[in-house]
């Protein structure tokens, strides 16, 4: 299937390039060219797409989210970290099958494709079921163990690694676990064995509540970044979901690893964590990416809301407008995720990359005048500007319209039946 | 014109009323019917929306904003105040004519629509070229004065309020001034004798930074809600916008005086002015409403976004996920928005009640599944949740496509040309 995009802007995300005009084409799931339009064209297209004008940029890459647990959104909205997890949330999981994963999933899949996102970093229950709605709905589910002291094994983690990559260009699944306060140092010490077995990055929930960090210096007299370093964890790279919490000692050795900092604003803001120290992460060279949490927590799955907290809580923080600029977050939404995720060609637009790629329809009100698109698309984009969005060479969402090959209304009529039943 | 929405989803916002399935029916610019489907139907329709089991509710009142600035949107992100003040947006606006105010009000009008707002509290220049505006595209504007020492004159402003008001259903004017910090106490007296002539309430910007707050206390001892109040301004009423630096005697003053904060979450963050104590104005039993301020501090007008960082922020600052309840926070975007803005007629549906009324659109992957509604349209919902926009019963918006008078692509071409011009 070769498509082109023609009659564009074009930002590429790549360092040090502009907006400019011109076109997309593309060739199955690759980038066949990305450039001013020809002066003339002898291809032919299968389809041609007249933009308007309209941005082609990389899609968005959601670098923490918990698919399947969009049963559980609004369903315990303005509660207490502890009180909403251990009342609310755990209960619902421990009857949640993989088939109702798979369900939820499809669900959040939906809600990807009209926030612009083509990629996630998906952590949840039952990775079978997550990589088959990968393969089925055409997403790209890169996903990382979430395994912790109640299951599952060390060994059945080893599994799902050797089992679930290389089955399809859409689905991954990397080596890390769920956080230190739910793992013993034993698991810990086994899980990074596993991670220099086979030379692999480390991910985790990391410093994510000033409890949870309170509770490791208590444990082991080091923060939960020290304690990975000390594990060797960190040796072939990786980093850590939310971050919020940091010492200076913790960014150094996320720089001295190369390792990246995931933000979550959203959640770190309706559950009242604290707000991540993104400027100092930039001053300290430590790359950071973005991600939803997953939408319980949140509770919406956009990509905008959390372009705007990212700059915006730092400028709050730093009490400085001119923190965190509006560029940097587009590319910490776009090519840092796509690096934490290891997607190295689903990152910029360049022939010869992935096709995974949105169109933001400029033709809005919250987009106009045009004075400098590419940073109101992260202080004004929304997901109603998302026009377009295609996962490696695939048009799954056009106009309002989903194309992963089952009607929404299904996929909303099963969600609601299976929080009915989890919930009775 | 009659038109019946049935099969919906009912969220009238009247006090302890939850949401419940039934109908609205409109005649003209009032609501004739709110509640359960009656059993036998004998009215005639000159319009019958299923509406497919959507919420019917309140528009949204955007209860502070700079609609002409749209102009200035994304035109200097990332700067500190001052320097976004004077070297930018001050230049700009010293060029901009009444018809340039009229045509960027326009587009400010499509993003209001866009966004659910059925009426904004508007504080700009040309009063009369915005009083115009309102007229033509049909959308409710309650302007506000915004004089200062620079202009126009208290007789002026006295002018505006007996010529604006009593013209239209969709057009009004109140006293008010820009801020203590651009007018002088002598001005500021003259502004209270105005404000006692005709028995009103006093609108101003209000403590936005602590700056403005600490210069107002050198130049008098007072903070400006105290200077204020002294001055006699608040005796019909009123309140401020933004309202970010409060101690508690300024929240006392606010209780006794009835007055009503207007908090601009989104321009605060974006302007690093601060997070608004809104945990304490509810404590102390102060009503809040919302509003975006204008696009060029925001930069998009959207309550979606202002809601979540009313409560979001709120969470933050006392670091309690249970801070500021969802439901609260719907109260303030819709009916203390009405209440601030002396709309009476448009609070909530009831018989009798203005027809501005909006349809949310729960069939999309963010509101699914049905957990908790109208929490969840807080927490996740969009402006892509927008389906109709009902204002003085009449659909401005429905499905995407604007019934103003005027093809938007004319009015984003319009606020190009003018951008150009100012800044050239």
């Amino acid at each position: 299937m070769k498509i082109r995009f023609y009659n564009a802007r074009i930002l590429t995300m790549k360092d040090g390039e502009e907006i400019y005009e011109g076109e997309v084409w593309t060739a199955d799931e690759k980038l066949s060219y990305v450039g001013t339009k020809p002066e003339t064209i002898t291809e032919t297209f299968d389809r041609e797409i007249d933009c308007r004008g309209n941005v082609i940029m990389p899609g968005f890459k959601n670098a923490h989210t918990h698919s399947g647990m969009t049963a559980m959104r609004s369903y315990a909205d303005d509660l207490p970290l502890q009180e909403w997890l251990e009342t609310k949330i755990f209960p619902l999981e421990a009857k949640m099958s993989g088939e109702d994963c798979y369900e939820l999933s499809k669900l959040a899949v939906l809600e990807y494709l009209q926030s612009g996102v083509t990629a996630v970093f998906d952590m949840y229950l039952a990775p079978y079921d997550i990589a088959k709605c990968a393969i089925d709905t055409g997403m790209k589910f890169v996903q990382v163990s979430g395994i912790n002291k109640f299951g599952p094994s060390v060994e059945e983690m080893e599994k799902r690694y050797l089992e679930i990559n290389g089955k399809s260009p859409l689905s991954y699944f990397k080596i890390g676990f769920h956080a230190e306060y739910t793992c013993d140092l034993e698991l810990l010490k086994k899980i990074a064995e596993l991670a220099h077995k086979y030379k692999q990055p480390m991910w985790a929930h990391n410093s994510e509540t000033r409890a949870e960090v309170d509770g490791c210096l208590e444990r082991y007299g080091k923060t939960p970044t020290e304690l990975m370093d000390s594990l060797g964890m960190f040796e072939y790279g990786g980093g850590g979901y939310h971050c919020v919490h940091m010492t200076d000692n913790d960014i150094e050795i996320f720089k001295k690893r190369g390792l990246i900092v995931v933000s979550n604003p959203g959640s770190n803001t309706k559950l009242a964590s604290g707000i991540a120290p993104i400027q100092r992460f930039l001053d300290a060279g430590v790359p950071i990416a973005i991600g939803t949490d997953g939408p319980s927590s949140n509770n919406c799955l956009d990509m905008f809301r959390e372009m705007f907290l990212v700059t915006g809580l730092a400028k709050l923080e730093t009490k400085n407008a001119s923190a965190v600029d509006g560029l940097e977050v587009l590319k910490m939404a776009t090519v840092n995720g796509a690096k934490a995720m290891g997607l190295d060609d689903a990152d910029v637009l360049e022939k010869g990359k992935e096709a995974d790629l949105i169109m933001i329809d400029l033709h809005q009100p919250n987009m106009q005048p045009l004075n400098n698109i590419a940073k109101n698309i992260v202080y004004s984009g929304s997901k109603q500007n998302v026009a377009l969005t295609m996962v490696h060479g695939k048009i799954l969402y056009e106009n309002g319209e989903f194309f992963i090959g089952e009607d929404p209304e299904e996929i909303y009529e099963k969600a609601n039946e299976i929080i009915r039943r989890l919930s009775a």
